[in-house]
């Protein structure tokens, strides 16, 4: 394990802790939360807005969607995906394993590889672990992933074995692909195994063990968000946990609501992406800190306030929810990108919120409060 | 006519002049384009963006739209069309006349008004021209514009001639229904009346003239960007200046192209709306100071260049043509926002240009200088 990850302050209450994740373009301090930019923009947010307003530092791609549009050799061309998309702050790629749950990508899954669908010409591709990681090599992300075998939620017990399995052998090969093309264009670049095994402790916590002893930079775990009940998510964390080095960046992959990141981050995660923020915005889905609001309701019609009154982003400080709820109604795509930018914005901040209570030792308590506030009824 | 426009320097060579339109909200500096924010939204571009970004001083909104939907009794609730949208600045509404025009909206035209079809629900509705005045000083617009008669572009003589007698039949209503509500709202409220005729100059020439001895704060030039070729609309401008005193602001509406602006401002007019540098985003269609580019084209692909080597907008310094191309061709709305950005901010910049040749005396050699770049073969 390399020294990408410090520790800086651990909650005395809980496995909470901030610390700082090294990588080739900058220091990002952690926790965080990736907004995702899966073919190299995050939907109706801008890039400045997310580094100049919000100080987002860090985004994820989608590896194979590049790979496959607009392709790696304009990317080359361009110098790597953070010059192609103009990005200059930490950039993660994920290796496209969670495309395997997605009907219109995945053919089938072999020992060898995945054998995806092109979704742009219908063909068919094999995606070895190896290429997965040369793809990401030439890429030039700040991390890579590896490519992992993710099951269907709900499968049995052996599929989850089997996948566990599989993503082990997976994760050797692509960390020998890494070591042999080392340096291509991001000398720096990191590579994170991604632990899978479901809800099952023994095979999540074997699985990261067998990863943590491959040699990764961290350990992640994968295949969360599609459907687990959200306490088992957080007891395998904590369980994972306890078979890993305190110093393993714990990077919680596919989540991104508010009570997710908190009872995460409250196990010792370190890190998160998801889609999530942005794709409940373009549904008039809205955090505040009173509590998730459906924008389309007819109660918002005519309440002239802000959709948080306690959200100072430019969103808030402008608009009311009756003007919100007009465009949405009316389906100004404008409406979509205030109703993005404020998520996103929301979630940042949380993760900032969260890193200071850490900092001050008061983490459980602003969690408690945090939660108290948020649970209340849909309104 | 009020004094609601002053002439600040009038070029030596041209009909081309520099001013200020008074408006209740901002003194406006003209000649100026306003960004059409239909349903209180400008397509893909917000608010602070046009403020504090490109110092957007004045948006046009469409009042009969707002009628419909969110409807007058909650834009009053809201204390007026400006707070509803949180606009601070200057805000036109047009009356709905050009909506004549498009058959979602038409039902049929007879000398009380216009019954329109509400798309929303298929009802039907008169709409008079009182109460086409009505609603908008309900909304508290700093210029309302009256209900005119706008024939479909090719009709017969006749047919111009006809309504143009019954746009200053209903400009006479209009200017009725504005004195008797006064100050309901913004108490100083503009009403400019709209000068039909097509391109028969005399008939132009005859409204406007009765227009103006109705006792207007303007008379603007409606009916253009449908179809008729533009000389004849710059021949037009410069005839119908002719009858009106020199301090009428000349507001040619619907137009949005550089060529045509910087023609039209040659003629002597004073300010714009349209939305066809967002409509042309969204197509693709990019203004550069080397003409129009379609980003679509594969020429672009691999093309790292700003759209806009001369343009200082963001999206010109921190993006390529070949990541908007990929954006675009992958239909991520994110692109959609970053080109409709770019081409309200290349207008609006084009439109500080234009102010600032004027006031230093050297606008027709700016005029001459960009045409002869701008003209050059699409690339």
């Amino acid at each position: 394990m390399s020294n990408c990850f410090e520790i800086k302050c651990s909650s005395s209450k809980s496995l909470a802790r901030s610390g700082v994740l090294h990588t080739a373009h900058v220091d990002v301090v952690t926790p965080f939360f990736m907004p995702v930019a899966t073919k190299g923009a995050v939907k109706f947010v801008t890039h400045p807005q997310l580094q100049k307003e919000m100080n987002v530092e860090c985004l994820i791609s989608n590896a194979f969607i590049n790979y496959l549009k607009p392709g790696l050799s304009l990317i080359e061309k361009a110098g790597g995906l953070h010059k192609f998309v103009s990005w200059d702050k930490a950039l993660f790629t994920d290796s496209g394993g969670f495309q395997l749950i997605l009907d219109q990508f995945i053919h089938k899954v072999t020992d060898k590889g995945v054998y995806f669908k092109n979704p742009f010409d219908k063909s068919i591709e094999l995606v070895t672990p190896a290429k997965a990681t040369l793809i990401q090599n030439s890429l030039g992300s700040d991390v890579a992933m590896c490519l992992d075998h993710q099951p269907l939620f709900g499968k049995s017990r052996v599929d989850y074995l089997d996948s566990a399995i599989r993503t082990i052998e997976w994760a050797q090969e692509c960390k020998k692909a890494h070591e042999e093309n080392e340096g291509k264009l991001n000398k720096k670049q990191l590579l994170f195994g991604i632990a899978q095994g479901g809800v099952h402790k023994d095979i999540r916590c074997k699985c990261a063990l067998a990863l943590h002893k491959v040699g990764f930079d961290a350990v992640a775990l994968g295949g969360f968000g599609i459907g687990e009940a959200q306490v088992d998510m957080y007891s395998i964390i904590k369980e994972v946990k306890k078979v890993l080095p305190e110093n393993n960046a714990t990077y919680i992959m596919g989540i991104g609501s508010p009570i997710e990141i908190l009872n995460a981050v409250e196990n010792g995660a370190d890190m998160f992406d998801s889609a999530y923020p942005t794709r409940m915005a373009r549904h008039g889905l809205i955090f505040t800190h009173n509590g998730q609001i459906k924008i389309e309701r007819a109660f918002h019609k005519d309440f002239f306030i802000p959709l948080d009154e306690e959200c100072d982003c430019f969103v808030c400080k402008n608009y009311t929810r009756a003007y919100l709820h007009h465009l949405f109604k009316t389906h100004e795509q404008n409406g979509l990108m205030l109703l993005s930018y404020h998520n996103t914005y929301f979630i940042t901040n949380l993760m900032k919120e969260i890193r200071v209570a850490i900092n001050e030792n008061r983490f459980e308590k602003f969690k408690s409060d945090f939660e108290k506030k948020y649970s209340k009824k849909d309104n």
